[in-house]
C-alpha cells in the first residue's frame, strides 16, 4: 500500500479538480484571452499540483520512509535516497 | 487579438496533452501506484505547465508589450507593470 | 546604463544585507545549529534573491527592452528573445 | 548534534564561496553592468543555494528524522511533519 492510501479519496478529487482547471485554460485559450489571464490560471494549476506534491511526500516520508528506516540501515537509506532525489525533482520542477 | 494567436494551435495541443497527464496521474492514484512514481509524474506535468507559461510570456512580451511601449510611456509602464507581476507569480508557484 | 541605474544604491543595500546573511548561516553550521533551524535561514536567503531578480528584471523591461521596442523590430525581438531567457534561467532555479 | 555533522567541513567550504558570489553581483551592480549578465549571477548563486538546502535535508532525512522514526510514533510524526514543513518552505522559495 503506498504512503497516501489514508488520504487517496482526497487527492482522487483534488486531480479532477486539477484537470477541469486545465481543461479551462484550453478553453481560454481557444477563445483568445489576454495572456495575462492565462497565465494567471496556469499558475494557480502549478500551486494546485504543488500542493498535492507536498502531500504526497509528506504521506510517503511518514509511512514508507518511516517503516523502512525501522525496518533497518540499509533499508532506511535508499528510501531516504529516493525520498531526497523526488525532493530534488520537486524543487527544480 | 492576444500575444499568443501565432502560435494558438501549439498551445492548445499542448494543454490537451497535460490534460491527459493529469488523468493519467488520478489513474495511477486510483491504482495505488507508488508514490515516488506519481510523485515524479507530478512533476513532469509542473515542469510542462512552467513551459508554457514560458512561452505565453515570451510571446505577451514580444507583441504586447512591444506594442505599448510603442504607443507611449504610459501604456508602455502599466504593460511593464502588469508582465512584472505575472513573472513574480511564475517565479513564486 | 543599465536598466537598474535609477535605484543602484537599493540593490546594492540588499546585496549587503543578504551577504551578511550568507555569512550568518555559515555560522551556524559552524556552531552545529539545528538542520531545520539553517534551512530556514537558507531560504530566507533564496528569498531576498529572487525579490532582487525580479526587481531587475521589472528595470530591465522598463528602460531596456522598451527601448529597443522603440528602435526598431529586430532591436526588440533580440531583447525580448533575452529577457525571456533570462526568466526561464529565474524560473528554474 | 546536527544530521550534517558528517559533511559540516563541505558546507562551510561551499557558504564560503556563495559569500564570495553574492560581494561579486554587488560589485557587478557597482560597476554597472548589464542587467541580464547580473541576473545569470542570481540565478548562479540561487541555485547553489537550492544544491546546499537539497544537502542539508538529505542529511537532515538520513539522520534526524531516521533517528526519531526508531525512537517512536510520536517522535517520528513530530519529525516528518517539521521536515514536510521545510520542504514546503524550500519548494516555495
Amino acid at each position: 500500500m503506498p504512503g497516501y492510501s489514508g488520504t487517496k479519496a482526497d487527492y482522487a478529487k483534488r486531480m479532477r479538480r486539477i484537470e477541469g482547471q486545465v481543461r479551462g485554460i484550453a478553453r481560454m485559450i481557444d477563445e483568445d484571452e489576454y495572456c495575462i489571464d492565462v497565465l494567471t490560471q496556469v499558475s494557480a494549476v502549478t500551486k494546485a499540483l504543488q500542493a498535492v506534491s507536498l502531500g504526497l511526500l509528506e504521506d510517503h516520508l511518514g509511512h514508507c520512509v518511516v517503516d523502512a528506516a525501522r525496518a533497518g540501515d540499509e533499508e532506511g537509506d535508499a528510501k531516504v535516497r529516493e525520498a531526497a532525489d523526488a525532493i530534488a525533482r520537486l524543487v527544480r520542477s
